[in-house]
Formats: structure tokens, C-alpha cells, sequence
């Protein structure tokens, strides 16, 4: 089975290969559009997208296995997404400070079997063998109050400008944290334990 | 002022710099014993053994902090510490396979102010400037069930010999980890976090 992780993300890159999957990166040139406003569904939606954006341009023969992921920082029930600008991080990072929010990532697996194998049907929906999970995590983070001179040190460092909330907790924002509550791979933007028990069986 | 960390381990070393702090690492041949069976007590005691072991053969004139950690896993009021072979290692993750244990890291930082600035007393104490801290953080940690086959398989892998549970969550392990509580970066064996917080008012 050749697994396929739709995501430019360097982070979900390394978080995969960390668990020991073999797997290649592959993107489309789609664009997602959110179709909720529910974290939850939001992500998960745009996690979809991507996984069978994908999966609409596998011409290999054999099985595949398609990994799509989206993830989103929500506080007071409002969704941060990444940073358009430096004023912007550090507003984001002004409201976080002190606080809990939460960081939802969808996950949509798609599994493909080898040609042959399977038949696409005439509405386009894809039987015999073809499977599909869709699922999110949502993870705690609790920040330790951050000063006004702090969250310019940290935006000027550049870390925060291709992250949603604006930190990578995985990087010098750890100063910053407190504490989790929830999976701290799914902060970093791939849940891979769930992932991994996910697929575990399909793998085999 | 010179930061000293006083520990072997690689993973403490990749932590501290993450954080954007220069330091060096600095060990003592004084082995430490364990004056509590507590954990907290356990490993606040630990890393105070090795802080001022290493700060005892500090000869430059200059002032120096000198961090010291040491971490425990708990299961059920147990401590875990390293595993002394493959065996013990096995035993300990189907121990653990399922359910919740705890980690704690105990950190001690002590601060020596640099020389003229302060006068050991008779009895060996040192005061005028010279600060110390020490405190530990616990984080509880969930896993997913793990066969038996995929124990061996990990065991296997040697990733888990020099580590206390006989775990590396920022490892292949991460494949089993459902979520924690509290800091992730203690589970790896450094509160950066906390560590950062506490000295932060020292640095400037």
C-alpha cells in the first residue's frame, strides 16, 4: 500500500514519519472551502477535501491510502486561523496570552484498493473495498501570560507566521506553555496516535 | 551569565535549546540517592543532588545558573525508572498499555551570583545573591492499548532503554499515546515552560 499525506506542512511531514510510516507527499491545486462554522465539522470538511482532492488525481495501479488533515485554533468559540501579517500574529497572540483555547484537527483517511479490485460506480462513488474515516481531535492548550515585549520578540523571530493561532508550540513558544489537555501531536497539526489506531488494521 | 545544565540526556539538551537559551552541560561523578519515596519529594530531591554537585566544581568567577532534573513514571503509586534490560522494558509497557500513569520531573535551578558579589557561610551555605528554586511537574499520560506483538516490536526497536517507563512519547511510541494532562515537554523530561517562567526575572 502506498500511503499518500495531502499536506505541504513540514510538521505533519516529520509527525508521520515519526510514528515509522513510509508515505509521500502529494498536493492538489484545490482549493478548500470551510462549509461550517462548527470547528469540529469545519475541520473535519476541510480535511475531506483535501483527501479526495488527492485521491481524484492516484493514477497508480496499486492500493493507496490517503491522509488529509486541517487544523484550526478556536478561542471564546471564535476561529484563529493562520496569520495574514505581523500585526495580526501579534494581536492573535495578545488575545491567547494567560489563557486556554482549544486546537481542533480533522483527519479524513481514504483507502483505495489496487485496480481491479474495486468499481467506481456511475455516480462517481466508489464501492467495493473503498473506505473512509473522517474524524477530528480537539486538544487544551493553557498559556502562561505573555508581556507585549515577549509576543514582538516571538513574531519578529518569524515562527509564528505560517501556523494557525501564530505559535508553533513545538518550537521557542514552549517558553509559553503551561500545560495540555488532549493529544500534543494534534497541536502540532497530526493527531498520529488516533491516526496510527485508526489504520493499524488496514495496514495489515 | 552562564547556564549550565547538569544532565546527560540528549532530550533535555534539544528542549533547553528550543527554548533559545545558550548553555553548556556539565556533569558530576556523584551518584544520587533517592531520600523520599514520594515522587514529587523522589525527584525534587534528585535534581537538587545534581544541580549542586555540578555547581560544587564551578570554578569560573562569573555568575552561573545551573539547572538539575530527574524524572520518574508512576503507575498506581509505583515508580518506574529505567528499564535495566528488554525484559523489564516489556514488562513495563504492558504495565502501562491501556491506562493512565503519571510523570514526574523535578527541577532544581540554582543561582550563584558572580565572585565578590557574595560570601559562603562557615557552615558551607551561601548566601548574599545566591538563589535557588526547586519544584516539579506532574503530567498524566494516557495510552491505547498495545499488543504484545507490537511491545516486542517496539522493545525491539531500542528506543526505549535510557528512558523511564521504558517509553519515548516524542517517539515512534507517539503511535500509542492518546493524550496527556499537563505539560508534554515534562513527559520528555524538561518543563521548559515552568523552567523559563521561574527564571525568566534572573536573565535580565
Amino acid at each position: 500500500m502506498r500511503i499518500i499525506l495531502a499536506s505541504a506542512s513540514p510538521r505533519r511531514r516529520e509527525l508521520l514519519g515519526q510514528i515509522g510510516l513510509a508515505f509521500e507527499v502529494r498536493l492538489s491545486g484545490v482549493e478548500e472551502k470551510a462549509a461550517s462554522a462548527e470547528p469540529g465539522a469545519m475541520v473535519c470538511g476541510l480535511s475531506a477535501q483535501k483527501a479526495e482532492a488527492v485521491l481524484a488525481e492516484c493514477r497508480e495501479p496499486q492500493d493507496v491510502l490517503v491522509i488529509g488533515a486541517d487544523t484550526v485554533v478556536v478561542l471564546d468559540g471564535r476561529i484563529l486561523g493562520k496569520p495574514s501579517c505581523a500585526e495580526e500574529a501579534a494581536r492573535m497572540l495578545e488575545e491567547l496570552s494567560g489563557r486556554t483555547h482549544e486546537v481542533y484537527t480533522g483527519v479524513t483517511l481514504l483507502y483505495r484498493p489496487e485496480a481491479g479490485r474495486y468499481t467506481p460506480g456511475e455516480d462517481g462513488s466508489q464501492k467495493n473495498g473503498f473506505r473512509r474515516k473522517t474524524f477530528y481531535e480537539k486538544t487544551k492548550v493553557s498559556f502562561y501570560p505573555v508581556s507585549k515585549e515577549e509576543i514582538a520578540l516571538y513574531v519578529n523571530s518569524g515562527e509564528c507566521m505560517d501556523k494557525a493561532g501564530a505559535y508553533g508550540i513545538q518550537g521557542l513558544f514552549a517558553r509559553y506553555v503551561q500545560g495540555i489537555e488532549g493529544d500534543y501531536n494534534n497541536v502540532v497539526g497530526l493527531p498520529v496516535g488516533r491516526i496510527y489506531q485508526e489504520v493499524k488494521e488496514w495496514l495489515t
